[in-house]
This record gives C-alpha cells, structure tokens and sequence, in this order.
C-alpha cells in the first residue's frame, strides 16, 4: 500500500518552521510496513491544495495532509479536500460541542466567530476528536483511497495519529506490523553499529534498523506477520540476543519510556529520593525529568545555581574551590553533587557544570568542557567531558549523559551492595 | 521569479532524519525574494527524480536540489539531473584535483574508486566548489532555466549556498524582497487576527501573515521593492499601524528575538536581577531563560521547588499556607514569589504552581489549574490560568505565560516610577 504526505503551510515554504510533522509521520507509515515515495509541500493557496491532492490520489492510496486546519482565513486544507473528494462543508454538531467546551475550560468566555469555521466538516468523513485543541483530523473514504487531514501543531497532531490514526490504518494492511525499540544509552553510534553488523547482514523477518539519537542508540525490531502474537513472537529472540550484547547499556525496550522515565523508575524501586544541581544546563535537567508524570515521588527539588554566590549560599561550594579551581572543574562538581544531597536531605544529587557557550571559553577551559558529579550513600562519582558543537548541543548532551551517569551510578551501587 | 526545492533521499521518506535544509533553503529564498510554491522529497530513484526534476521545471524557473551527490551507488541526483537537461556527464580534472587535495588533507591515503564518480559533471555545467566535502556543487542552466545541485550535509550545503549560490540566484532577480516579523505576546490568535482583519484584507504591497506559536502570534510583513532601501520603507508604515494596534504587546520586530530573550534584555537595562521559583514546570522557566547565551548578567539561580517540603525548606512557604489552602493557590504562588526574591536576594522573583496532569486534579482543583506571582519591588502580582491538553503543553503555556507576566509587571513598574 502506498502513502504519500503534503505538509500545508506558507511558513513551510518561507522557512519559518522546520518540517518536523514530515519526519514524524514518514516515521510512523514506515513502521506500518507503508511505502513512501513522494512527500510534498503546499502553500496556504486552495487552488494548489486541491492540485496536490489530486496528484497525489493519482499514484498513492492514502494521503496524509498535515496543517492548515485551524480557525483562520489561511487554513483551506479541507476545504481542497472537501472538494476534491466531492463532499460539501456541513456542520457538525458533535464538534462544535467539543470546541464549546474547550473553550469553557480554557476560562475563555468569548469565542470569536471564525473558530465556529473548525466544526465544520465534509459530509461522510469521518470525525477524530482533537484532545489537545479546537481543529478535528478528518478521514475521508472513496473509491477505496483515504485523505487524511490532520492538523499542524505537533502536540495536536502526534497524539492524534497515535491513537486514532495508527489503528485505521494498521486495519487497512493485510499483514500486521509489530515493532519494539531497543533503547540503548553510554555506548557511540559507530560502536552499536559494528557491533549489530552481522544481525544487520543476514535480517529478513524481523528487520533490525539503527537510529541515533542524541546520545543515545535506539535499535528498532519490525516483524510482519498475519496477526499481532505472531509478530511477536519473530521479534522476542532478537531482544534476547540484543540483551546478549549490550546488557545493562539497554535502558528500556518500551517505544515511549524515555531514558529519565527509565532512571527515575530505577530511583522509586529503591526508594531514592533526588535532587538536581546544575549550572551550565539551568535547569534542562530537572525539567526532563518533571516531564515525567509522577516524578514527584523520588525527585523532590532541583537546584539552578547559576552564578557562583548561589553555588556558595545554595550548595555551599567553598570560596577557594571556585577560587583556586574555578566554576567548570572536578572539585566544584563533586561538591554541588555532596553538598546538594547534604543540604537538601536526598539520598541522590547529579550536579552538573560546564561551559556552553558561545562565549567563555579558554584555551586551558574550552567551550563545550563539561563536569558532571553524582553523588550516592556518600559516594561521590565525577566525569569530564568534552562536548562539540552549539550551546543547544552542549546543553543537551550534557543533559543525557547526566542521566547516563545516574543510571550507571544506582546500577552500580545495587552491585555493591549485593 | 518562482523556485522549488526537491530533498533527495530515502531517509527522509523513512522519517530518520529531519528536513532542515528545505527550512534553511526555503529561508534563504524568502529572503531573495524568489516565490515558492512547491517543495518535494523524493527517494534515491533515478526514474522518480528525473520526473520530479521534469515536473518542476515545467512550473517554475529555478529548481534546487540538495542531497543524492555523494559516491555511494544510491546517489543518483547528478545522473537524473544530467538526463532531463541533456548535458551526459564527463570528468571534471578541477574537481579531481580538488577530490585528491581533500583526501590529502584529511590524512586518508586510500581513496576508494567510487570516489572519482564525484569529479564526473554535466559537459556544460557551472560546478560550485565544495569547500567542507568532496561532492561538488553544480549549476545547469538551459531555455533560461536554472536546475541547480547541492550536497545533502548541512554543513556542506550551508557554506557553499551562502558563498556561492545566493549570489548567482540575486543576480537574477529584477526586485528585492525584505521582510520583518511583529512579535506578539499575551493576546489569543483569533483575537490578533481579528484586529488585523481590515489590514489583511486590504493587504498588497506589503503584504501581512500571521502565524500562532505556542503562547504567542507573530505577524509577518513582507514588501517587495527595487531595492532594500525601497522595501523597507514600505514596511514601516505597516509595523507602525500594528504597535499602533497591539502596542505593549509587541514584545519585539527582531526576526531572532524570543520572548526569554527580551525579558532577559529589559530586566538587564533596568539593571534587576532575577530567581526563578518554579513548582510545575520544573526548571523549564529556568531552561528557557538559560536558553539565551548572556543569561547569567540578570538570571543568578533557580528553585525547582517540587515538593511541598521544598516548598517549605527552600522558599519559606508557611505550613498554614500549604496546608490551608493547597500548593496550588494563589497564596502559595504570591509567598513563593515574594519569598523567593527575599531568600535570594533578587529584585525579581517570578512563581509558577499548578497541576500539569494527567494526575493530581480535582473537581476544585482540575488539571491545567496554574497560578503564577511576580514579586518586583515588593509588588506581588499573582495571575491564575486554566490551560488545556497534555502535561507538555499545560508546561510549555505555563512557560510562556510566566514570561509573558514577568514582561508586564517590568513594563507596569516603569510606569509607575515616572
């Protein structure tokens, strides 16, 4: 079955956002065994939608649409679709109830009128429920090819197409596709790669594919088979001998557990509590793991000492440590890492210092010079590292690896005490 | 003049990576006035590019290429490019020289065979020296059309546009295009476009586009002119009418600008120091902020007060408070605030508490229920909210709303002390 995408929206073409949506679901379709040949860009322009949509019905069986569903003048997409799939505009009641009520809850009294213009949907197609906003995606059926409508903004659309999407068309293919991800952390790219090129060479059913991620390597197992047990079933040895290699680098073969999920889940089974400190991150940490739900049990608070008098009142970093060895060194990392678990009463502190740039750097100190410190029953654990490229980069990498190093530190110490 | 981007590259239809170049490209060409209507992606498939590249050269006057230029069998856009325009391939010996001297330099000693098909060109095409990588860049021009091949790498791509093809493209251009964006905080999208409904309507030269961003709406103006002088002076007017409209609520008409950024900027002017005291978000307010290179001048730390015992330990917060009336409250929010400024010794402390789900509401209390203080001057200025969706977005409002706050209760100040 093939599928093809046109992402909607002038500012895709003026470059004002960067086409995320197109990997997300080019993404997704792979994993459901769909083949893609063609991706495209339109611009808010309903004459060219329609256009587009009408190529790409010619030579594919499913389009998905992303974008230009929203309230205003510029949203046509479903417009060109209504029309192009002959299926005039007609109200729908059920979503306008649902917008009412977003709007209710959002503590927004007056609606403006051209939000009204999101209920209403072509004739026939079916309706999916937006959970995160004011446009629903459409399905619209004939002659056996669908046109899936889905709107822009990622934190609609991803939920979207995971619960609601996914599942139609998983229905739609004649064999099922199962899939698990391997999720490694603390190991190079290259060195997963080498170390998988035998699984890689002789793969049929299931298929192995490597990704990297910011430090991390996720390794994705895709097994086809007539029903969901029995695709299972082809994937559960390739976990196995994948478990064989990498051992405790694997932190997760959950598609959605991130690797703070994962660490956090470590904290709770043995009844830590955690606090952050961190500089050069400010606060990137503590936020990746409050992503988490639920993160309150272990992670109680976070520390952002940026500058160096909060490092001397909140964490009670010696004046001659940052005197003599400065901010970004080994021994001002260690004591963030003792002193924060000192003063805040946890059992855990991961601290963080270093320089992100693009300024501050030295010769002796350049930027992307990392410290990170963990400090666990009294055992202070540090790394130094040398991170490349933009502050965006160094700050995230810095933010993983601190993860990887608390992860490493609990394993560790269940070893000990053991 | 009109332009299409077509991305080559399997990996882009598979979703594993992400299409930056066609944001930058696509920026670039904005910025030289050149229209653009279509962007495609397309696989490494000899017959589907060369009916891609046939495509958009039927409709538009420039086509640009980037990726599928390397010495791997899949890279097939030279070849593809070389067949529609009828100009067969023939080694270029600059380009073997260049290829050689890369190798040279890079201390590799063996350079394997497929590397040479990179020296092979279109007999009669421009080539664009590659400064940082060994495929060349090439232009092929025929019937006053232009097709024009880039490498893949961002890094390779980038440079060489910016040297070489920008240039080439501006010479063939009769207009300057120029462009500014009015960047629009604490109003709704609808709202904004509402009041710009006439401006829109009547809109020519310049012409004006809103785009919603989470918290925020930017507008974009664009004038076409002679030259930059000419267009700018069409836009004027134009930003001049919208603060005219929106007034405060520009936070800036900086394309680069973000809202961290320009709290960060006028808190630095007024010489005031800030600490951030968050609950919710979990040092995402104090990530944002540390965001911004230069941060340290005005941001000195960070709370990341998740429990209630932080609360208390950390901020101050009275037991009563918390216990008569919840962490999530106005009056928590307000002594967060004010004592966290206090405890700090800060001019400015901004709060954040609330529930960020899926969990933790009640019927009194739902998920999305947000408060947030501003203390400056020993003014606390408390703000409630009720957002809707996912955790992620409950936090990424709370985010922007605090800035959004913090902005205000800077602007509100200076009024009252003139």
């Amino acid at each position: 079955m093939e599928v093809e995408l046109i992402s909607v929206g002038t500012e895709l073409l003026l470059g004002n956002i960067v086409n995320t949506n197109a990997a997300y679901l080019s993404e997704q379709c792979a994993l459901l065994g769909l083949s893609m040949f063609h991706q495209s860009v339109v611009g808010d322009n309903e004459e060219r939608l329609a256009e587009a949509i009408q190529t790409a019905l010619g030579r594919s069986d499913v389009v998905i649409l992303s974008g230009g569903l929203g309230p205003t003048k510029d949203d046509l997409t479903k417009e060109a679709a209504a029309k192009v799939m002959e299926m005039p505009l007609k109200e729908d009641k059920h979503t306008r109830k649902l917008i009412a009520e977003y709007f209710k809850n959002s503590g927004i009294k007056t609606v403006t009128e051209n939000n009204w213009k999101q209920a209403q949907v072509p004739e026939g197609g079916i309706v999916v429920d937006n959970d995160n906003g004011t446009a629903p995606g459409l399905i619209l059926e004939k002659d056996g090819k669908s046109v899936i409508l889905l709107p822009g903004p990622p934190n609609e659309m991803q939920p979207m197409f995971a619960k609601s999407i996914f599942p139609y068309l998983n229905k739609l293919q004649p064999e099922m596709i199962c899939s698990c991800m391997v999720k490694i952390c603390g190991l190079g790219e290259s060195y997963v790669e080498t170390q998988i090129a035998d699984l890689i060479e002789k793969q049929t059913n299931p298929t192995l594919a490597p990704y990297a991620k910011t430090g991390e390597v996720h390794l994705r197992i895709t097994a086809k088979a007539s029903d969901e047990k029995e695709a299972k079933k082809l994937i559960k040895p390739m976990v196995r001998e994948l478990r064989k290699r990498f051992g405790d680098y694997i932190y997760s073969t959950d598609e959605h557990e991130t690797l703070a999920e994962s660490v956090l889940k470590l904290l709770k089974e043995r009844e830590l509590t955690l606090t952050t400190a961190e500089s050069c991150t400010g606060g990137m940490l503590a936020a990746r793991l409050t992503d988490v739900p639920g993160a309150s049990e272990v992670f109680k608070q976070g520390l952002v000492t940026y500058s160096n008098k909060a490092k001397r009142k909140l964490l009670d970093v010696k004046k001659t440590t940052l005197k003599d060895y400065g901010a970004v060194s080994e021994k001002t990392a260690k004591e963030m890492a003792k002193n924060g678990a000192f003063v805040t009463g946890s059992d855990v502190c991961i601290s963080i210092t270093g320089i992100a740039g693009p300024d501050g750097g030295s010769e002796e100190k350049p930027v992307g010079l990392v410290y990170m410190a963990c400090s666990l029953n009294n055992k202070v654990t540090v790394k130094e590292y040398h991170f490349q490229g933009s502050r965006e980069k160094i700050r995230e990498y810095s933010v993983v690896r601190a993860l990887t190093l608390l992860r490493s530190c609990i394993l560790e110490s269940d070893g000990k005490e053991s």
